[in-house]
C-alpha cells in the first residue's frame, strides 16, 4: 500500500487555508498514485486552538470544512484530524471541563472516496505543561479498528499520547491492526525527536506492528511543531521519515527498506526551531518587518542573527539606542553586527531623553541616590523608541532577553522586555553562545563579531556595569535554573549538586520573586521542556519559601 | 452538635503562616464549645497553588503540616482541606497531567482528637475558565461517609463541585449520612453567592440532609474568594452564615432556628471584591503604599477611590502627568479627587520629555505624519515615570484601565496598561459609573467629583478626543462585548440581538486583534463570569473570523 505522511503547516483558526492546503495535498498525494494520506492531529484547526474550542460558531466551522474535505477524497484513504462533536452530554466524567451542552472530542477520521469509514476519538487527554486539553475534550473510552477495503486493510488508529497506553495498542493488534496510524501534535523541545522515534519504534517492535506517525509542523505562538513524521515497520525499523521544521508530502509504502535515522545535534536543532518559530509567528501574524535594538551584546546579536535567516536581511531593522553610558565599542559592535547581516541600521541617541526624565522627575527624587531606577528609565526609554517605531512603521518589536536573565529577573519590564515576541527566551545565556558559534561555523565566517562573543556580559546602565556584579557566572548560575525550573528541585537537593548554598538561595528567592515581570512578558519560543509561559503556572502571590 | 465554619483568608504557599491560623482558629472554636470546626478546601496551602504542586518539596511542606494540625485536635472534630499524596501511581485514566510518580489528590480530612477518621478526595476536578485541577489531581471515584462517635453522627463531606453530582449525594444520603459537609474555594464573580446558595437549599432540600458549607475568603491574584459560608437545615432553610469578604468563625447548631438570607446588590458586592481583591495582593505582595496615575477621568478616579477605601489614604500616592495636550479642568479635577480622598498628590509635567522623543525621532520619522505613534509615547512616558516612583520608593502601580477598553486594545501597552495590578479591568465602563455612584452614595458626599463623573470619557491624547471617535458609546460597546466574551455568541447571534451590523463587526474584529495586549496586561481582578487573564486563552496567532 502507498502511503503518503502530510506534514502539514496548518495556522490555527485559519480553517479555510488549512481546509485549502489539506485538499491540495490529497491532490498531490492522488497524483503521486498514494493510496492512503494521513494528516496531522487537529489538521482542520490547527494546533492548539485553545478557547476557539469554545465558540460553537468555531466548531460548525470546523465540521463544514471537514465535509467539504471528504467531498475531495475521491478514488483515495483520507485519514484526517478535526474536532468532532456528539449533541449528547458526556457521561458524568472526573472532569468537568466547560459543562457543555455538547461534546467535543480531539477526532481522527478515518475516510475512503467520499465515505466516512469511522472515527476515533483520543482517549489519553493532555494536561501538563503547555497542554490544556481536559478543559475542552472528553476522553474516548473505546479504541477500535478500522477496515479498509480497497486495498484490504485493518488499521488502528490512535492520536498523539494514546500511543503511551500498552492496553489499547494490544487490543487493536489483537483486533487485527496490520497498520497503527498515529496523528499527532507534538510540539518540539530539543532532543524530543529523537525520545519520540525511539517510542514509535519501541511500539513497533513489541506489537510486530508497523506504526505510521505523523505530525505537525510550523510555529504557533510560543510552539514550534517539528514534524518529523515516520514509519517503522514490524522490526521497529525507520523505513521513511518527513523533514523537520518543513512541510512535506512522505510516500512510502510498508514493505520499503529501512533507512538510518539521521538526528542533528541538539544546538542546530533549537537553531532551525527558532527560524521556524520567529518567521511563522512574523507571517501568521501579518507582518512584515521586525525591529531589534543592537545594543553590541550577544543576546540582541543572536537574535538578529536568526530574524534575518528567518525573514531576510530587507526585512530586519537594527537599532542602536546609545546613551551617555553607553561604550563607543558597543555602537560599533551593534554597527559592525547589522553590516554582517546586511540589515537596515538606525542609530538614536536617547541622551536627550534621559535627561528629560532627570529633569522632571528630580523635584520628586530629591534628596534620593541613584539606583536601579535610573537604569531601568533608561531600558524604558529604549522600549519607548523601538515601540513608536512598531506604531509608526509596522515593524513587529522583538526582544532579545535570554532565559537566564528572564529566570531572574535580570531584565526591565517595559524595557528591554518590550515586544511582540521574545525569540530567544527559552534560551539559557550558555546555550545563547553556543548558538551563536554554531551560526559562525555554519556560515563558514564570523557573522557575529567575535568582538561581541568574547566581551564581558553587561547590561551597560551604568558605568563599569557587568553581569557578574549581579548574578554568578552562567556556567553556574545556568544549571541552577536547569535544576530549579525544569526538575523542580528543592534548593537542598541543588546544594547537594555541589553549589554554593548562598549562591542557590539567591537564585532561587530572585526567580521566585521576578515571576511578576515574566507574566507581563511577551511570548517567546520554547525549545526545552519547560520554558516561562503557558507551560509554567506560578501564582505571583506566592509566600512559599523552599527550604 | 456545636458546629463552626472556619471561613478563614489564607496566602498561597504560606504554609506556615495558613497553619498557624488553622490551629488559631481551632482553639478558639474548643473556647466556644464547639465540636466540630470546618476548614474551606486546601486550607493549608491556600487556592489556587497551581505549579507550587509540581513540587515535591510543598507537597511534603503540605503533609508536614497536616499532621502539625492533627495534633492539635485534643477534644475537637475537625475537617481539612489538604493535598494528599499516594505512593502508587494513578490508575491509568483519561487525563494524562504530570506523568507523575506520585498522585495527588485535593483532599478533605476528618480528624477527631488528634486521630484521623478519614480522607474524601474530590470527584469532581474543575477544568474550566480559571481551573486546572485536571493538571495536577487525580479525581476520586469512592464516595463515603465517616462516623464520629462524639457526638454520634455519620458524615459525608465533599469538596467544590462534588455538591452538583446527584449521585455521590444520594449514594451518601443512602449511607446514613446524617448531615453534608461541602469545604470549597470558589471564587467571586457578580451574583454568584446567590446561585451558589441556591443550589446549597436545593440539595439539602432534595436529599432531606443538612449541609454545612465552608468557601475560603481572600484575594490571590486575580481570584478574590468571597466567603459567604452558610448551613442549610434539611428543609432547605438557611439557619446559620458567615460574613461575605470577610474572615470568621461562625458557630451555630443544626437544630438553630432559620434565617433570611441577605443579599447585597451587585454593585455593592463588586465594591467589596474590589476592595478586598486590592487590600490582598498589595498586602500579600509584601507593599505598603501604591502610585496611580490620576488623568483627571472617571477610570483613574474609581481605582484611586477604591485603593483609598482598601488601604488608607496614607497608602496612596496619585500622580497627575499632564502633557501640553491635557486641559487644566483635568488637572484640577484629578487634583480635587486627591483632595476629597486625602491621598498625597504629586503633579509631574511630561512635556519636557514628550519634546525630547519628538527631537531624537525626528531623523527616523522624517516625511511622516502624526498619528497614535505619537500619542502612544506620550502614554508610555507616563507609564514610565510611574515605573519611575515604583522603583524609587517601593509603591505598586495601580494600573486604571476598564474592561471595554482593555477588550478593544483602546489603551496603550507599556503605557497606561503598566502596573502590577489592573484594579478595575474586570470592570466594564458602564459598570465604572455605577460602582462611581454607588461610593458616593455610600459616603454621602460627591467624593468622586460630579464633573468627573459627567465629563465626556477621552484617553486626552490629542486635543479633543474623545472616546466616541474610536469607539461606539458605552451603553452599545457593553453589551456586544458581554455577549461575545462572555457568552461565546457569534457575530450573527449579536447582530441578531438588534445591534448594528458594521457596529458589531468592528467591535469583534478589535477584540480578536488585541489579544496581544491583553496577554501582556497585569493581573486584574475577576469580578464577572469570564474576565479576561487566566480564565480566557485565546490563541495570539488565530486567523479565525466569525463570520
Amino acid at each position: 500500500m502507498r502511503i503518503a505522511l502530510a506534514q502539514i503547516n496548518p495556522t490555527v483558526g485559519d480553517i479555510e487555508g488549512n481546509t485549502a492546503k489539506i485538499i491540495d495535498y490529497i491532490r498531490d498525494a492522488r497524483a503521486r498514485h498514494v493510496e492512503m494520506v494521513i494528516f496531522p492531529e487537529l489538521a482542520i484547526t490547527g494546533y492548539p486552538p485553545k478557547d476557539l474550542l469554545l465558540k460553537p460558531s468555531f466548531i460548525n466551522a470546523n465540521l463544514k470544512a471537514f465535509e467539504e474535505v471528504l467531498n475531495e477524497t475521491e478514488g483515495i484513504s483520507v485519514i484526517l484530524g478535526f474536532v468532532d462533536r456528539t449533541d449528547e452530554p458526556p457521561a458524568r466524567n472526573s472532569h468537568i471541563s466547560v459543562l457543555p451542552e455538547n461534546t467535543l472530542y480531539n477526532a481522527a477520521a478515518l475516510i475512503h472516496d467520499r465515505e466516512l469509514i469511522g472515527v476515533q476519538h483520543k482517549m489519553q487527554l493532555l494536561n501538563y505543561d503547555v497542554f490544556d486539553e481536559g478543559r475542552y475534550f472528553v476522553s474516548a473510552t473505546e479504541s477500535r479498528v478500522f477496515r479498509l477495503e480497497h486495498p484490504e486493510l485493518t488499521i488502528g488508529i490512535n492520536l498523539g499520547a494514546d500511543l503511551w497506553v500498552d492496553e489499547a495498542l494490544e487490543r487493536r493488534v489483537r483486533q487485527g491492526a496490520e497498520l497503527i496510524v498515529n496523528i499527532s501534535a507534538s510540539p518540539f523541545y530539543a532532543g524530543k525527536s529523537r525520545q519520540r522515534r525511539e517510542l514509535v519504534a519501541r511500539r513497533a517492535r513489541e506489537y510486530r506492528v508497523p506504526i505510521a506517525y505523523v505530525n505537525l509542523i510550523g510555529g504557533q505562538d510560543d510552539l514550534v511543531f517539528d514534524g518529523r513524521s515516520c514509519i517503522f515497520d514490524d522490526n521497529g525499523a525507520l523505513i521513511a521519515e518527513g523533514a523537520q521544521f518543513e512541510e512535506c508530502l512522505t510516500v512510502s509504502t510498508l514493505d520499503s527498506t529501512p533507512i538510518t535515522p539521521q538526528y542533528d545535534d541538539p544546538i542546530k536543532e533549537i537553531y532551525l526551531a527558532l527560524i521556524l518559530g520567529i518567521r511563522d509567528y512574523v507571517r501568521k501574524n501579518g507582518f512584515e518587518k521586525v525591529v531589534i535594538g543592537l545594543s553590541g551584546g550577544i543576546d540582541s546579536a543572536l537574535t538578529a542573527a536568526l530574524a534575518t535567516d528567518a525573514l531576510g536581511a530587507h526585512n530586519v531593522v537594527g537599532v542602536s539606542m546609545p546613551s551617555a553610558i553607553t561604550s563607543p565599542a558597543s555602537i560599533n559592535d551593534a554597527k559592525k553586527m547589522a553590516e554582517n547581516l546586511g540589515i537596515e541600521f538606525k542609530i538614536i541617541p536617547i541622551n536627550d531623553a534621559v535627561d528629560a526624565y532627570t529633569r522632571i522627575l528630580a523635584p520628586v527624587f530629591k534628596g534620593t541616590m541613584p539606583d536601579t531606577t535610573e537604569e531601568n528609565i533608561q531600558a524604558r526609554i529604549r522600549g519607548n523608541i523601538l515601540m513608536a517605531l512598531s506604531n509608526k512603521f509596522g515593524y513587529l518589536v522583538i526582544s532579545t532577553g535570554n532565559k537566564s536573565e528572564l529566570a531572574v529577573g535580570y531584565c526591565t519590564l517595559y524595557g528591554d522586555m518590550s515586544g511582540g515576541l521574545a525569540a530567544i527566551s527559552d534560551v539559557p545565556k550558555t546555550t545563547v553562545y553556543q548558538l551563536a558559534n554554531y551560526i559562525n561555523r555554519m556560515k563558514g565566517w564570523a557573522v557575529i563579531p567575535d568582538s561581541i562573543i568574547v566581551k564581558e556580559p553587561s547590561a551597560e546602565l551604568r558605568i563599569g556595569q557587568k553581569d557578574t556584579d549581579t548574578l554568578p557566572p552562567y556556567d553556574v548560575l545556568d544549571p541552577i535554573l536547569h535544576a530549579y525550573i525544569e526538575e523542580n528541585k528543592s534548593k537542598e537537593e541543588i546544594i547537594a549538586m555541589g553549589f554554593d548554598a548562598d549562591v542557590v538561595s539567591e537564585v532561587i528567592w530572585k526567580v521566585d520573586h521576578n515571576e511578576y515581570k515574566r507574566q507581563q512578558a511577551p511570548i517567546g519560543i520554547k525549545i526545552t521542556p519547560k520554558a516561562f509561559g503557558s507551560g509554567r503556572r506560578m501564582p505571583i502571590t506566592n509566600k512559599y519559601m523552599d527550604g
